[in-house]
């Protein structure tokens, strides 16, 4: 499997590769979330339960360069989320904070989709398609939903020692969850207790 | 004039706008590069004065969008850089290196061009057209040159505390210039002094 580089890293040409330009050549690590990873995250954990009997699909991946998340370095990846719902609620990401307080900035690539943002008390949603950038401030968790009928594609950069905290969500929500709406076109926002 | 934003930065929903999607909206600075700006870079200096006398044309621009360069932000530009050359040597940004070192990644949008780097010994040209990323390791300087005969443009993210040293390239320069090819198509990488 691929791997993160080697210290130290030099200037590299990175394109988007694989038929549906869904990963960064050169390779980096190749992320993938089925169904069961995501335990605990929808709100109805019957359909759920029933989506991971169900072949537990993949609901998303994510394909990163081999520029490494370590500090002062500025790495990339491609997410691509598969369409779907769960009990009504779109497919979607875990979701984290960054430990170390960072920006992060996502490029819709293909698709419809969302960044849910919440930090602790606002949450915000952006909508996303193809050549809108989101900008996720330090200490605002986000989560990437796809609001649509075809893979959901976004290009992620963000400092190398910003890191992962999927626990902060699972402790403190991600203030909405994205449903569909009533009639099955488009997406609402729902509180995320409800 | 549109500044940075003040603290704290909410998320925000960035595009590209104008006519070219040369801006990035909502805007921030816009920074204008005129020949008379680029004094001691181009190997023909003859060249270069009679281009400043001839109406001291705008060789880039550079759109910001408004998230501020800040530790722990991670703000954007769009650069243009129209197309030309001075004695041979085509229009290129004035290149700097980050004071503190931090990576960054250019990401192509349009034309064709490239990312010359130099880190006081090895110099590297990674060429650029729509889709293509460039990154940008720390302690490397970095330069866009347009070798094409559109207008070259990139999207850049940085961390907001990486800063801009223009003084290390006059003193170092970038190792490589990038020359008009014999025949006038396409280019040539040259010795920095020649």
């Amino acid at each position: 499997m691929p791997e993160y580089a080697t210290q130290p890293v030099r200037p590299m040409r990175i394109t988007f590769g694989g038929a549906d330009r869904s990963v960064l050549e050169p390779q980096g690590p190749l992320l993938t979330r089925r169904m069961s990873d995501l335990d605990g995250l929808f709100a109805d954990g019957g359909a759920w339960t029933a989506a991971v009997a169900d072949g537990d699909p993949v609901v998303y991946q994510v394909a990163c360069s081999p520029v490494p998340e370590r500090p002062t370095d500025l790495p990339q990846s491609v997410t691509t989320i598969q369409p779907g719902a769960v009990g009504g609620e779109f497919h979607m990401t875990k979701g984290h904070m960054h430990p170390v307080p960072q920006g992060e900035i996502y490029l819709g690539l293909s698709g419809q989709g969302g960044v849910l943002m919440f930090d602790g008390e606002r949450a915000e949603f952006i909508e996303m398609a193809e050549g809108v950038i989101a900008y996720i401030p330090p200490n605002w968790a986000h989560r990437s939903v796809n609001t649509g009928t075809e893979p959901y594609r976004f290009l992620a950069v963000y400092p190398g020692d910003a890191g992962h905290d999927y626990g902060w969500v699972l402790q403190h929500g991600m203030g909405h969850r994205v449903r569909r709406a009533a009639g099955g076109s488009g997406y609402r926002l729902a509180p995320y207790a409800g």
